[in-house]
């Protein structure tokens, strides 16, 4: 069992943000992230893409925004505990919290950040009943090990851009390849459509508009799938592996069964200190909602800053807790590990 | 008169990025600031002083954030209006608003921004009935031009940093130098009192333990003033020159004059749009309050976001306005004149 200050929940920016203001308060936290990296979307999903709107950074990529902000919380040495969802909050008697992960951890923490942003993001899954056994083995929801694949008979699902690019570029090495897709228009690039058909008319893949319905088995091992097409007839296809993209999408369902009130799917928060309807359980970023919310970046950054004061408030009742500025305070810069320069006070 | 969507009130880091933000919805805006730059108490009062609380950087300087956020919002072309105080804000019947300067500019505006923080910062004055007439003359409240006091015969009034800094500095150069203060207990640093001492010691220059209670004229200048030291005797001092730094004072007052509702002298606002009492009228930043407030900089930059989604609200109450990220709507890259690399799309 951890005992700490704070649990925050995400590592998003404005989870790694909440730990740079609890920092400069002298509140310690650690950091449960599902994913295995911090930086939560802005890593997930566009790492590279430019950021206008992050205040006095006229542009930045969302990979620069997270290096920017792991070098600020540096001083504060916050713990993260990776690829790790939280399965329960409990509140105790005494005001604080147990908190368990599926990894296994388990926390004792005086308050409770939520900085789950949409929430854990996770691929859309394949419907088909008993399928999901196979999920790691011969049933894929990304590529993470290319080599894998490498040889064997695939059959993709999907047909946006990352089911094309993938069948584009596992197709050279694979034993065999087919893409199934419910009809016969793509969201995907038309480059990308094209190529893939130009493969079709080369027989070097096949394309099916079609759905998978089923599947067959031998000796325990996924060995094929049927597949419904437009006109209703249905047809095996053997396979290796079946590598499904069928895009993401957001599963914060879990805000409710820690019996926190939402709106809208996001806690609902006061932003006086963005506390949620369980006292001691806050919420900052996207995982948030009040009247006038915008899921912006920047706000994120304000409601850890309240959120902060408030919890200060709370763990040190007795304590006055005043104002401090970064520019002015002895008392943060020790917090900071940094020696302004003093000549321009004389 | 200057027709404009917007007339923002002070020119620190939340007018400029009140700017930004409404830009990014497509509206123009005007800055009155009563400095003659752009940047308020960052640029006046601690410009090389290092920020450690600015999200996602981890140090700037003071100006430096400035300089970020002047080159943030260029792409929308704010117009300065500097040296000017607004003297009259007034409600048109059609729910626009007229704003006049004491500079004699006219306004005619759909909203208004007040962001002007702790207020114009004012040097606090001395009370000494009529001395007023002498200031920029004979009667200085800071030092624009060192030149200017060489080879006069100068009495300095205060005991902090500004006061001794300046005795020692124009000292060398002067006719003759008295320091008053209202005792010998000083505010300034420890180092810089003892070489005033070492001064006096020296016979370079005098110290007077007393304050200004009169002033002496010939031919309509001012000839010298009259303090009375701490034992109640009353001495005539001959001077050209008459320097106080009895430090700095805001001024925000004219909140009330203009009908607008304050708390702890700021402008009482909600947390959903930042609008003050009077409908149009917004505030952000240090010159706002509502529950929770902390006056952090960081804070002002989401409130401006918030409060130009309701500006734009109210200026186009039928346009449905949806939040578009910067990283993605080619809107309002085409609005920051930016091309982002397209090709991670493929």
């Amino acid at each position: 069992m951890i005992k700490t200050d704070v649990v925050i929940v995400g590592a998003g920016p404005c989870g790694l943000f909440q730990v740079f203001e609890l920092g400069l308060l002298g509140i310690h936290a650690h950091v449960i992230e599902a994913l295995p990296y911090a930086g939560g979307q802005c890593i997930q999903l566009y790492p590279d893409k430019p950021i206008y709107d992050i205040p006095a950074i006229p542009e930045i990529s969302a990979r620069g925004l997270v290096e920017n902000l792991l070098a600020q919380i540096k001083p504060f040495a916050p713990e993260f505990h990776f690829e790790q969802r939280v399965v329960r909050i409990q509140a105790s008697p005494d005001g604080r919290f147990i908190l368990e992960t599926d990894g296994g951890a388990l926390f004792d923490a005086g308050a409770v950040v939520i900085a789950s942003g949409a929430g854990a993001i996770r691929p859309i899954q394949l419907r088909v009943d008993g399928i999901e056994r196979f999920e790691h083995e011969q049933l894929f929801y990304g590529v993470t090990d290319e080599t894998r694949h490498q040889g064997k008979r695939l059959v993709v699902l999907g047909g946006g851009d990352s089911a094309l690019d993938w069948v584009l570029r596992l197709q050279p090495d694979a034993e065999s390849v087919v893409l199934i897709h419910r009809s016969d228009r793509f969201r995907a690039q038309p480059y990308a459509v094209q190529q893939m058909h130009d493969l079709c008319e080369a027989q070097k893949m096949q394309f099916l508009a079609g759905r998978v319905v089923d599947y067959m088995l031998v000796e325990d091992k996924l060995r094929g799938v049927k597949v419904m097409s437009q006109d209703g007839v249905i047809r095996q296809l053997e396979l290796d592996h079946l590598l499904v993209f069928f895009g993401l999408s957001p599963d914060n369902g879990t805000l409710e069964s820690w019996g926190i009130e939402t709106e809208r799917k996001q806690a609902k928060v006061d932003t006086e200190c963005f506390m949620t309807s369980c006292p001691g359980i806050y919420s900052v970023g996207d995982s948030n909602w009040y009247p006038g919310k915008k899921k912006l970046i920047l706000s994120g950054f304000h409601e850890a800053a309240l959120a902060a004061f408030a919890i200060k408030a709370r763990l040190n009742p007795d304590e006055k807790v005043h104002l401090q500025y970064t520019t002015t305070s002895p008392a943060l810069h020790k917090r900071l590990g940094v020696s302004p320069d003093l000549s321009d006070l004389w």
